[in-house]
């Protein structure tokens, strides 16, 4: 694994260069859940999912007089939120593009984080970001593509590892695979008994057709779109991403939407802990064969949901 | 406080003995709400609340043959969760005695812990357990009353200390004041900085008045029911707690049930946990007069909460 652009030292200095900012996590065992669960409850992050180590590892990273120009991205969920976060955290100036269809209550809270929001149509939001990046002498900050990135989510490995021993599986949602890249490289570093198997929904199962083909396959966008579990609507694994997690994760599983749903339904009622759809699907994949995995840890990867899909969830409106 | 019934080494104590069935749960900084507040989450315990706490110290501190013949309480709440999940990681047989009007489901997870469940008419319960107790030379573990339980309860918060230092504000519900009695110890002992404030609804107030009036005041049990949060309703604090209450706890304040309704939809939705509304009841107590506190903990004491009740608190339904 030499030549892959992310190894675990990149990722221990991560955790040391992101303590101030970051929550160290808690492992909490799942004793309502047959078989051995436990979860990495990343909901509970200032932001409210794992994309705040990332973010703040890749800003932290740049020299002073780079990082004084300020950085930019485009998203509307949660790494939009965890660049402006981790920008007011340096005391650098964040500009965050997002499409002009996002709902109101997310830009207020970008703004409320302190950055500067720019609207833009959806399909010119990279192009818009580059400009201001190129105009403004800003960093771009990528939402998983980048080795900083990458380094920064493996931290939560880690601290996984730290806390429990014997693990035989970790479960790992996958977007465009910067949360499961960083932890592929920790865990295969740190712990040979320990398998790592990625989760998409069966809906935008790009990451797994890519594994299957020894290629990075492309779904189309719309198509992801029909998944509830919006931070996995990525079409296409990253390239930086894409060879780490043939190296490095065992087996990307898929699951269904109404086992998503129920998922996040179950972590409400019997964890107390509010999921979003994409955080629970670690989850809904190991509640499918409990008996599969072991001593297994689930990477319930974040927690901002809309309230009515949460009522969903618990079976209040249809 | 040297006559008092509870002591810093009881509970020191109490936290080797409780540690290998009870999670170190996190405290978490809560950036979204102004000022500076941290939240213990006891929602996080595998009963979904602190009283596992005292359950395990009061069980594990019985002699071998006492332990042997089992334990019995009454409780259609947490109180009898945490003494049936205590019981089974002891070994030992445990009678839960609950009201015949308890939700099915309550009873149903309480048997899915391996009690014996008997229903007895409310007024009854009392007199049922006692009887079980006497017949089958079973140990009542009684909710509050008791130094065993509160020392238990009082591990929480030196695990606050452990985390955080200068805190000038612990905010803690107080239902039988079992919970807050120990924490009342703990912080004594250990931060003379640091004020306990304990949260009552104005719809259960007894405490308050008993401090106010320096004697027990009983409330009828009948008005006590009209507040949401169903773990406060305890008409009078207990014989044990109120004189290490009077000794140790600064203030008692009162919070409406709007505003209780209002910080369990709050947690939900900022800081991504799922509170029931008695232990919603400290960050109600905090958001109404942030600047009261200084540097404050918030003990969010559990999260079992009906879905419904939830879905209201989300603004979902009215």
């Amino acid at each position: 694994m030499s030549d892959l652009e992310v190894s675990v030292g990149d990722i221990r200095a991560a955790q040391v260069r992101i303590a101030g900012d970051v929550v160290r996590t808690p492992l909490l065992p799942a004793s309502w859940a047959p078989g051995d669960l436990w979860l990495k409850a990343e909901n509970l992050q200032p932001i409210g999912a794992f994309k705040l180590r990332g973010a703040v590892n890749a800003i932290r990273r740049l020299d002073p007089d780079v990082r004084a120009r300020g950085v930019v991205t485009h998203s509307s969920g949660n790494h939009g939120r965890a660049v402006a976060w981790a920008a007011r955290a340096a005391g650098v100036r964040a500009v965050i593009v997002m499409p002009e269809e996002a709902m109101p209550v997310k830009v207020e809270a970008t703004r409320a984080l302190g950055a500067e929001v720019i609207m833009a149509p959806g399909v010119r939001r990279e192009t818009v970001a580059d400009a201001v990046r190129a105009e403004r002498g800003m960093t771009l900050i990528p939402p998983f593509d980048h080795a900083d990135v990458i380094s920064g989510q493996g931290t939560l490995a880690v601290e996984i590892l730290e806390d429990l021993t014997d693990i035989d599986t970790v479960l790992v949602p996958v977007g465009g695979g910067g949360l499961i890249s960083g932890v592929g490289v920790a865990v295969n570093a740190l712990s040979h008994r320990t398998r790592v198997v990625g989760v998409e929904p069966s809906l935008a199962a790009d990451t797994r057709d890519s594994l299957a083909n020894g290629r990075r396959i492309e779904w189309d966008a719309q198509a992801t779109y029909r998944t509830i579990a919006d931070g996995t609507r990525t079409p296409v694994v990253g390239e930086i991403t894409f060879p780490i997690i043939q190296a490095t994760v065992e087996e990307i599983v898929t699951v269904d939407e109404d086992d998503i749903l129920a998922a996040v339904g179950t972590l409400a009622r019997r964890a107390h802990l509010v999921a979003e759809p994409s955080g629970a699907l670690s989850v809904a994949a190991y509640l499918a064969e409990p008996r599969k995995y072991g001593r297994a840890v689930a990477v319930l990867s974040g927690g901002n949901i809309d309230p009515p899909v949460l009522a969903r969830a618990l079976g209040l409106t249809p």
